[in-house]
């Protein structure tokens, strides 16, 4: 016989040589009975945006985060940084998956010293012409997507709070860029760039513009990841998705470019069954896609899978049977953002699953083609992505380096010159993309292949495509708008680019007004 | 004007001041070029067991992890155990979600001293009838589903090397619980209590039936968790999901006493608009739902959720509009499994979401209603789901507890004599679920209602039906079968039984022979 009573002592002996405490039942009392609905619609994590700073334990100097997901519609950046100036903070870094002309207003909190560092991806509009100006007492660090989600992963970047904006999510915390209720507001798709955050910030903030009931299920970001809730009116403008560099084009250069970028694909030797392709951001890449439809349909080739910067061309490609999944780090317009709340093989990943360096698994070691843009290339075939020949920033890293160093056939498309601006040159005025990554310039005076890839020249010859080198280019660019003056560039450093293995790679000094 | 030249000076500066190296472009090399097929159909992470266990580095010493989502038809801990046996380990500490009947031959591997300990939820069979009798020198530890899913996630369970079976893989990691590929072997659907060991775990290795090529989406356990990846002949036997204690019920008193504790969920309070349900493993608790069907129906009411232990009752009442989401821990049957692979609003959620003490937005703290089996419940209401009232270990905790606290209303479903064994009995064999977390005893002589509760025995008087209180209960069987002898128990603790928070609830004495 063995009653409970009898067993206290063998329960004492046990805690102790567990190192735990004794169970207590507590006198009895009621648990809590009340009906669930409660929690489902109202839950303890549901405070108001400064309750939820206050509460995470923010202080001066530390680094917060947020995602950019809307792009140019993004609401949530200049929302809570307006709050945090209002609140006295002050030295905060900034580390942003990547920011845009929306986010001028943060000219005025660096003034004020409210946001002292910046970490990006890209800068653009007001605040990047600012900054190059010498805004910002510290370098502003620019990491490609890769290279965050890893930084982030493995602690190198760390976050104290992340702000992250949802387009639904429940009192919990359970969270994404969709919204299944009557009541949605927004919608960007993948959270792709906010799930390091969410899994490695040390306290998560969701702020949604439609807050559900619980389970806000399926769902990208989880409640056991999320400390507060704040419900608020407008997290983006979803009308400003597919704005700026991935607004579908209809210029007919972009589309010239497009086209030779296709043939360059289809006659490549990797479009083969079971290929996989990614396109960056910028029209002509973008396009491409759309104009080897046909050759994959001709010749009965199916990609195994699309990869990025997922577009509404891809999704269409996907529902005809022509790609069979889509792996979705962002979404690139609204017909891309529906899909990945609708479709089970449209897949939503985090950037470390994307295009993570030293992670065997991540999608861009799967990853046969890409076609991206570029501001400048130079005759070594390196890429700026970043800053304008004037010596502006405009642009950002993106997955740019990552994609072109992983993917096994990298295509640059880049017109020879933008309006009186060269973008065939003899040295990119910054080196983000290194040339021994990039295979393939495609331009409106033809197509110009690495020589370290004999292989793709010599398909590139037997397709009869026109071949020149970039010397040719650089020299014709120069012959039509002659020599540009020297760039007026100060002795501060405005911007540091970090390779994806977290190595310093390039400088940005400040320009001269 | 500023070459790349002359910012190395600067570049250097700033990769000093920010401790880092500075990035050297290497010797212009060809990168990777290959397609990228070879990598989507085998990668470095796909090794044997044996390599993975050596590259893993297993220690003797170490915690070894299992998910027991095949239930009666796992292979994967024999297979993984042999294998550790025959390359010599010893010493190793085995923590699985659960146990049952089919890893027998434990025993022999805790004999040669290859596993000298266990935490599990469960045991049963051959393995539990040998421990209960002192087999093992250390005790058993016992946990709940949301206990172990909240000692994993707090680092208080550390798991050194994880092996994880999955329906499907691809070569870099990306795994599940089925899969979407002709040459699918076996199912089992919902992951859950494998996820935190994929997050948590130092390394984890995935055996898989179904080598699939990348991207094996959508998936459940990301690549990013995974460091190995090993094909298996068979990982588990499908057709043994629905087994055991999980099997949909015949017997004629479990319907009735499913019957009666739908009668008491329709009159309880909580059966409005949105509720939300569990259900239990066990004949009469998993048969209650189809049992509120009707009323629901006829009501017009709608649950928000069915949570659980999903089966195939639920998965027709979800696809018939009556459930608004399933939020799957465990796929009971294959219906569910199948479910869990195809519809987007049936969502897999990690035991830690599940059922976690701590964690505000964990699936119970939004549960209504739970209806649980028993192997005994006391006249405090406390409830043994563990060992046999022989003292034999035949049970698992499972979610028990967990729901029983976090639910607004409880309900246990027990027959009050099982042949010649009395149920319901003056104390508990052991303490599982505390009485006070228990609201409600269905039984086929009626039903007791926890005296804390008068405000469901007054419904259940209104609604007619026939409450008695435990203390008759107890008093009838013993005026049927008499009082049975007092169990042979030795001196040597078996098994320590964990509270939800940590503590050490009660002990297992070993039982002579």
């Amino acid at each position: 016989m063995s009653t409970l009573k009898e067993r206290q002592t063998l329960i004492g002996q046990m805690a102790q040589a567990m190192g735990k405490s004794i169970y207590n039942e507590v006198e009895p009392k009621l648990k809590e009975i009340a009906p669930r609905m409660e929690l489902q619609r109202k839950s303890p994590k549901l405070v108001t945006l400064e309750e939820a700073i206050r509460r995470s334990g923010l202080r001066d100097g530390m680094t917060i985060s947020f995602h950019h997901h809307f792009r140019g519609g993004d609401k949530v950046v200049n929302m809570v940084v307006d709050k945090l100036a209002a609140m006295g903070f002050k030295n905060l870094h900034l580390a942003a998956s990547s920011l845009q002309d929306v986010h001028a207003p943060l000219i005025d909190h660096i003034k004020n010293g409210v946001i002292t560092e910046i970490s990006t991806s890209g800068l653009r509009g007001d605040l990047a012409r600012e900054i190059s100006h010498g805004l910002m007492e510290h370098p502003v660090v620019f990491r490609s997507h890769g290279g965050r989600g890893e930084a982030i992963a493995s602690g190198e970047l760390h976050i104290d709070v992340a702000f992250l904006g949802a387009s639904s999510s429940d009192p919990l915390g359970n969270a994404c860029g969709y919204s299944r209720s009557p009541n949605a507001k927004s919608i960007c798709g993948s959270l792709g760039y906010a799930l390091p955050d969410a899994h490695y910030a040390d306290k998560v903030v969701i702020l949604t513009d439609d807050l559900v009931a619980y389970p806000n299920t399926p769902n990208s970001i989880s409640e056991h990841d999320v400390d507060f809730v704040v419900e608020v009116d407008s997290v983006g403008d979803s009308s400003k998705i597919a704005s700026g560099a991935i607004r579908d084009t209809k210029n007919p250069r972009d589309i010239l470019l497009a086209k030779q970028a296709a043939k360059v694909i289809v006659n490549s030797g990797y479009f083969k069954e079971g290929f996989s392709i990614q396109t960056g951001s910028g029209g002509a890449s973008l396009a491409a896609v759309k104009y080897i439809r046909q050759s994959m349909i001709d010749q009965g080739i199916k990609a195994s899978f699309a990869l990025g910067g997922i577009t509404a061309h891809m999704v269409k490609m996907h529902e005809e049977g022509l790609i069979e999944r889509l792996i979705d780090v962002q979404s690139f317009d609204k017909v891309a953002a529906e899909s990945l709340k609708n479709d089970p093989t449209h897949k939503e990943v985090a950037s470390y699953e994307y295009a993570s360096m030293h992670e065997e698994g991540s999608a861009t070691h799967c990853l046969d083609i890409v076609i991206l843009s570029a501001l400048e290339v130079d005759v070594h075939f390196n890429v700026n992505v970043l800053v304008g020949s004037d010596g502006i920033i405009r642009g950002a890293v993106g997955g740019h380096p990552d994609t072109a160093e992983d993917s096994a056939l990298s295509i640059i498309v880049c017109p020879m010159l933008r309006g009186r601006i060269p973008c065939i040159v003899d040295e990119v005025t910054t080196l983000i993309t290194p040339g021994r990554t990039v295979d393939v310039v495609v331009t409106e005076y033809g197509i110009a292949v690495n020589p370290l890839r004999h292989d793709i020249a010599e398909r590139m010859r037997q397709a009869g495509l026109p071949l020149v080198t970039l010397e040719e280019l650089r020299d014709r660019a120069l012959s039509i708008i002659g020599t540009p003056a020297p760039l007026p560039f100060g002795d501060k450093v405005v911007g540091v680019v970090l390779n994806r293995d977290g190595s310093v790679q390039d400088v940005i000094k400040n320009i001269e007004e």
